[in-house]
């Protein structure tokens, strides 16, 4: 694609940079900004430069913060004795959006891929082991709720592994039909387990 | 949505302001930026202001320039007796990429639209009239490159009315483009067919 601007050019190399947005959707967005007024653009590029540069994770459950500790981790209203353990802030969100749980989070930052180079060492793994020692007692149950892959069931077994040496009780979240779903829509494989992992009907 | 941090919650609402972009896919690509190395947000955010304050119109044809007059009109291998009326810089961008033409351009900034308050006033035609006084005869042919939609049709015939008293040529591109469609999204091949394939605007 040819520019008439270097200018142009340039902002459309750097949005095409981000996930899923190609050169012709980085043009079309370039485009917008320079039809609005000027302000608008200096709103967005300081938003994202504010965020940037102070954006924390909590020293505790390493959750996405705007402070040292997470809202989640200092409130006085959430469950401390369950850890919901998962890959990324965006799965907190995802969770807390549910609005079907109160307990605490523990964000390992990924999941074990040897094919990526991601090994244990890389997850905070020790640093939940830690935070329970910390904790000396007060979390009772540990609720795995990793993507339910290869990569994310090799985790599972890991972080389980790990955790046998203490007394707590290791939950994973149900595998089964989405709810919404029709049966014959639903792979095979979840469709046996969600039989084979059949709960009473109450 | 609830987000862990407001500095998250004030990206992603700026992000979603621009066009095709919803809370979710804005969220995708913060989290993505927070992942990478805080160089890239500048990169991002500089290439986003540099371009928004430095962007210039061309004086002859109003096309998006780095300069007071864009390369094309600065250009000695370009044809001056074609001039190709088009809407949008991106128009001028679509065509360029054809290189199927080899004259001139003139952005008119839109189209004719009593529906959003855009009249003849609104659009950059006393210019062109302007403008092909100060060629004194230099042009000898405009092709009217507009969106084959209601108001593109409009603004042709307006275009056309006000060009009648000139002894020029005016063709309009050939309508191979798809009817209702906008001239960013065709492909190359039909657009530059459209383009050679002109004829003679009644």
């Amino acid at each position: 694609m040819e520019f008439p601007s270097k200018l142009i050019e340039e902002a459309v190399t750097e949005v095409a940079k981000l996930p899923g947005i190609g050169k012709k959707t980085a043009l079309r967005l370039v485009l917008h900004l320079i039809k609005e007024h000027e302000s608008k653009t200096q709103a967005l590029a300081q938003a994202l430069v504010r965020l940037r540069e102070n954006i924390r994770f909590c020293k505790n459950c390493h959750t996405i913060s705007d402070e040292d500790e997470c809202t989640i981790c200092r409130s006085h209203r959430r469950d401390r004795s369950v850890i919901c353990v998962v890959e990324e802030s965006k799965d907190v969100m995802a969770i807390e959006n549910t609005a079907q749980y109160n307990g605490l989070y523990h964000v390992l930052g990924g999941v074990i891929s040897p094919m990526h180079g991601i090994g244990p060492s890389e997850l905070k793994i020790d640093s939940l082991l830690a935070r329970l020692g910390r904790m000396s007692g007060e979390a009772r149950e540990i609720i795995l709720a990793l993507s339910p892959t290869l990569e994310g069931d090799t985790t599972a077994f890991y972080v389980n592994k790990k955790l046998a040496p203490l007394s707590l009780r290791v939950t994973a979240i149900a595998r089964g039909v989405a709810v919404g779903g029709e049966l014959e829509y639903t792979d095979e494989i979840t469709l046996g387990r969600s039989i084979s992992a059949r709960v009473l009907f109450h």
